[in-house]
């Protein structure tokens, strides 16, 4: 931490950068309630064994062992977010890997009507043009990159949390409603001086209560409205993949580069630059759809990674 | 905080004051945690509102909404754990409050055996002797009190605790729920360079998610198995209440009053100490019970109050 330049963010990922440390606060804090749960479960029977009612003593030991396994549910909540947190970075990284083409774009955009104005003969204009084509085709790759990739993690991250949710409150009912059969056993009758209450004599029910709440945990499975998505022929280039017939999206691909305005500019940068094989290469499309080549952009080294293993 | 001394807690309520503090960092905990995830809610819905994504924009914005709801539950979930540890004090002053008379009682009989060794012929023997018969009685009064308050005051403490834990599962189950169909109306195909994505259609089912969420919240009622208490009749001193015969216990009182050694033995208390009337009224149970009279042992400014509040 030298600096707090160094620290700032590309204009496109600062929002997302800013909600993913609030999340990291977030998941600290419920860390924070697991922990401080579990010390409450085990002080609870610690304290029930020194009130020397054996009642008490019993049902305050076993509430200990719900309340542990309440506290447990928490922290694995706090685990199932830091996923869901993961699947935001990966938004924000690619957010932050296309800040430069944009950047790039207006910058050379920039510079042609800079010299349209300053040195109208010059020569440079024509290869500024040139680039400014390669540029927005760049561009136009980055930004549908962007689309699909937010869209498809967005869907994904919401998906772990609203599932984490709701685990953890599925298992915290079960535990609780078990929880509440064991408090029930103690008896309050009021007694008078010198008078002791009767034996403890739900051991067995209390015994019970726990095996109830263990094999209810087990028998857990998540019931929920699945989450879509239609992401699933996405490419390491995150554009339509090369299964795109598979997965119900047949011809589309096909027909799209014989037509679409994006193709036919691609086509034109393509043939107006020659010598410049090595960017035009990098803005082929046909090149990065279902391959392994890596996006037409300057990528950072977790995308690299994760490019890597798809 | 001038002193450390000062804090220190009578032996007996040591460990509930433990569990007291502890309790007081958890919902600490759960209080950052809402706070934190409402801050996460208004942060996604800029975000998807920087985007330019009309279909992110408009999810963003309405599962913000919903996430706000889930952080207004978790605070009131650590409001309703104030309650529950509001009754656990109450435990933890009464336990508090009988410490002076165990302590009397051992005092008393530890002067008795010094004495007994040192002057065996003391005239304070026998004054001492009855001082620990009444002091027995006044502890036999404190330790019925102590477990009639504990445990009425253990049932209604995690009968508040479970319910609440309850009540802010259900409603974080029914609102993630919703938050799901949010996620799902979310179109993920790719798409390629240049193209995009059609204008986002289900405004309409966006806008029913959040009336349906709003009206579910509204129906929500806890149905659980309720927590039963046979404290009911539990008068201002602690003891079985003077309205015993209204709450099925008929007639158990009044057979106590003449056969139970903890009433014969005040009686010979009472017997034995003429010109000691106020420390004998104090100790009678027939006084105590049903009426507003205060405990026989010294009370703290809390119990004071709440016992003129009955």
């Amino acid at each position: 931490m030298a600096s707090l330049r160094g620290m700032q963010q590309p204009d496109l990922s600062k929002k997302l950068f800013k909600l993913i440390k609030t999340e990291n606060h977030a998941i600290g804090a419920h860390e924070t309630a697991g922990r401080e749960r579990a010390a409450i479960a085990s002080q609870l029977s610690e304290w029930g064994e020194a009130t020397n009612d054996d009642a008490l003593s019993e049902i305050s030991d076993k509430l200990g062992v719900l309340m542990a396994e309440i506290a447990e549910q928490e922290d694995l909540y706090a685990q199932n977010l830091e996923d869901y947190r993961g699947v935001l970075k990966q938004i924000r990284n690619t957010e932050s890997s296309v800040q430069p083409s944009r950047d790039h774009k207006a910058k050379v955009s920039d510079e042609i009507q800079k010299l349209k104005y300053k040195e109208p003969q010059s020569t440079k204009i024509v290869q500024l043009e040139q680039e400014l084509v390669r540029a927005e085709a760049q561009s136009l790759v980055a930004e549908a990159q962007l689309t699909n990739i937010t869209r498809q993690k967005f869907k994904e991250a919401y998906d772990l949390h609203f599932a984490a949710t709701i685990e953890r409150a599925e298992k915290q009912i079960l535990l609780a409603k078990q929880a509440r059969r064991l408090v029930n056993l103690i008896d309050d009758t009021p007694i008078v001086p010198g008078d002791v209450h009767h034996p403890f004599e739900h051991m067995d029910v209390a015994r019970q209560v726990l095996n109830d709440a263990e094999d209810e945990l087990r028998a857990w499975t998540p019931n929920m409205e699945p989450i879509h998505s239609s992401a699933g022929n996405l490419g390491a280039g995150a554009m339509p993949g090369s299964h795109s017939v598979a997965s119900g999206n047949g011809g589309y691909e096909q027909d799209l580069q014989d037509t679409h305005p994006a193709y036919r500019e691609k086509a034109a940068g393509s043939r107006s630059t020659s010598g410049e094989r090595r960017v035009t290469s990098g803005t082929s499309v046909n090149s990065t759809v279902g391959t392994d080549a890596g996006p037409p952009y300057p990528i950072n080294e977790v995308e690299r990674r994760e490019a890597a293993q798809v």
